[in-house]
């Protein structure tokens, strides 16, 4: 039994967050007041804790702390710090002393040794990032943490995102209740060079590190790594999660049913609001797979269709081009019977096992008006392999916005 | 010695071609008279006949008669035929009847067997192809072939191309001379559901099936193979190659320099005017990527840069934005040394070994205003291996394009 709560990152016991400003990002002269880019996330004591990596070779140094510090921790940490404006990537040997530093200084404001601090940047590549404002933000983070901060620390983590992108929610278990909650950024991306996901989860269910990681691997799976706004994996994408125990409520399986739904009520939340949010989207668009012959290759076909430049702005078109989706899923490397296929748009089906039914074409246009729409595509294969992802359409709006010259 | 010479597709001797209005295509009201939509390339006597076809499983009738007519006829081939407004793609079986009718017309006009036909569509997917229209347009344009019909030949393969593309070379070797030409269409799509590449080669080499095919292979990967618009990859795309001897050039190696020389010349040229005739594209961009582990890892890093959207619209925009270029080589999957690692734009270094020089990036935007942009990569392994990609940049235009509703 789950239902929706308020509170975020800071909805689970155990938890204090906060949001400051510490002067990284640029300030905007018609705003009144400084943009939040320093995020600080405390747990009460030493925590469980898993992650989700971004799987680029070019990983920024914040990614390669907090590797380290999982490693060295043996999945434990206490606090999680995020700073917005800049990415901390390509910088170097100076950027990992930098990346070192801003846990060192988290860990003496949390009183914890520093492999208890996961790190993370978002923001321009290849800027040095200013430590010195890093550590005034940490030290007024650390003054201003409460259980109320989560709010706060959501807005520090956006950079040119749309809206800010938060989720609660209470589990309810013979064994008694907890609750997850969580706070995620996606890429807004309209000064260049930015463009990361970033997602910070909590739980005060009392759940062992290997447990945690392997259940957090599993919905990121199926929600943070199934969607895409423009196939694109930056540098320093990665989703954070800890459990504190608070609640009492203790897990030992990754897969409970009531930790996998918990996660993936909140994961799948947060992961459709970022592509929602992607840089031009006016759609959200659910591509379903059905008929693969495996889930490797429901997914293939699925990531190829939800890229696809010519099914992206078909959608932003609102033209119910299925030629495009079977055109797709044909070069996708997935087994592929075209005499089987079908493709549906939301119910209207325009492709059925190799036969078009263009008089359907008025129906899907249709439905193609409106904000979330669905597409469906069977492989053909009679096999019984499906996956989803999730994606939004493609508009001149996204050119414009990474076409702009930087300034 | 290679030199270039007139003719396209009919430069080479033992060759007529010609280029029809058949009434597939709509004619356009503001145009005095209809549109050319059938082409005809017919050899004087069965040639050797070579050909590559588009990797998606979603093949097009025509793709499907043509592979059969090659493997039961060996390799060869005495007249191609060509229709441009409909590609006769999931169609089903009435699309695999008309493909053999159109082969069957074209045989019986051309006085050769069925299987020495090779058949070839573009334009609207899922429409059934009107074989009444294209067996008028077959005997017209079998009164018409001629030694001059090259130029309508090309005219009538293209559909929203914004212009003609054809080539020919002579080579001279110490074996005497011969000559390779060749017209190709890329895609326009200002029509949704259209896109296709189509390419077709002639040469009056003497040249046996097998040696052909080989050659034609090795070449296409490294021209046709090598380019990219969008990424996508239609139901339709062939190329044909056709060798009818009548020079007396015999060739019976497909490492041959003369051959390779004359076949890369025509194909590199076809292919890269097929990339400036992109959708919505402003800017021909080479993408070359040095210091790979491997040629597999240098073609797919090559391939995932020309195919980012974000390094697409940074080039459009005119951004030396090397941080896209590192993360799309970084997420390629291709094996890569962020430390050592490099970027230039043209000539200006602005990633060198891990190390970025920004103090540069006025230099590379002014390299960026030309036509004709080179960005490159060193994936930093250390290893030797090197690949070219040709791309376009991304422009709003691509996305009016695509997305306007078919009507």
């Amino acid at each position: 039994m789950i239902r929706d709560i308020e509170g975020g990152v800071t909805a689970p016991a155990g938890f204090r967050a906060a949001g400051v400003a510490c002067g990284i990002k640029r300030r905007n002269p018609a705003h009144a007041s400084a943009p939040l880019d320093l995020a600080l996330i405390v747990a009460d004591a030493p925590a469980s804790a898993a992650a989700v990596f971004t799987t680029n070779k070019a990983v920024a140094a914040p990614v390669v702390v907090s590797r380290e510090h999982l490693e060295r921790s043996h999945g434990q940490a206490m606090a999680v710090v995020v700073n917005s404006g800049c990415a901390n990537a390509c910088t170097g040997e100076a950027g990992l002393a930098a990346a070192r530093a801003m846990a060192a200084r988290t860990a003496e404001a949390a009183g914890c040794a520093a492999e208890h601090v996961l790190v993370s940047s978002t923001g321009v590549i290849g800027v040095p990032l200013a430590i010195d404002k890093v550590t005034r933000g940490i030290s007024d983070a650390t003054q201003a943490l409460s259980r109320a901060g989560g709010d706060a620390a959501m807005r520090a983590i956006m950079t040119t995102d749309p809206f800010p992108k938060s989720k609660a929610v209470a589990v309810q278990t013979p064994a008694g209740s907890f609750s997850v909650g969580g706070i995620a950024k996606g890429s807004g991306m309209i000064e260049p060079r930015m463009a990361t996901m970033l997602g910070f989860l909590t739980t005060d269910a009392r759940v062992p590190p290997d447990v945690l990681q392997r259940a957090l691997r599993r919905v990121a799976d199926e929600t943070f790594n199934a969607i895409t706004v423009d196939g694109e994996c930056s540098t320093n994408d990665c989703v954070f999660l800890l459990a504190s125990g608070t609640s009492g409520v203790g897990i030992t399986r990754d897969d409970d049913p009531g930790l996998i739904a918990g996660l993936r009520a909140v994961s799948s939340h947060l992961a459709r609001e970022i592509v929602r949010g992607g840089e031009g989207a006016t759609k959200l668009v659910t591509v379903t797979v059905t008929g693969a012959a495996s889930l490797e290759d429901a997914r293939l076909a699925a990531r190829t269709i939800a890229n696809s430049p010519l099914v992206k702005t078909a959608i932003h078109g609102g033209d119910p081009n299925w030629g495009r989706l079977v055109a797709a899923a044909g070069r996708s490397g997935a087994a592929f019977v075209l005499d089987c296929a079908s493709v549906r748009v939301g119910p209207v089906a325009l492709f059925v096992q190799g036969v078009p039914h263009d008089e359907r074409a008025d129906d899907a246009a249709a439905v193609m008006q409106a904000k979330d729409v669905t597409v469906s595509v069977d492989l053909g294969t009679g096999g019984s392999h499906a996956a989803t992802m999730w994606t939004c359409d493609f508009s001149a709006e996204y050119v414009r916005i990474n076409a702009e010259y930087r300034t």
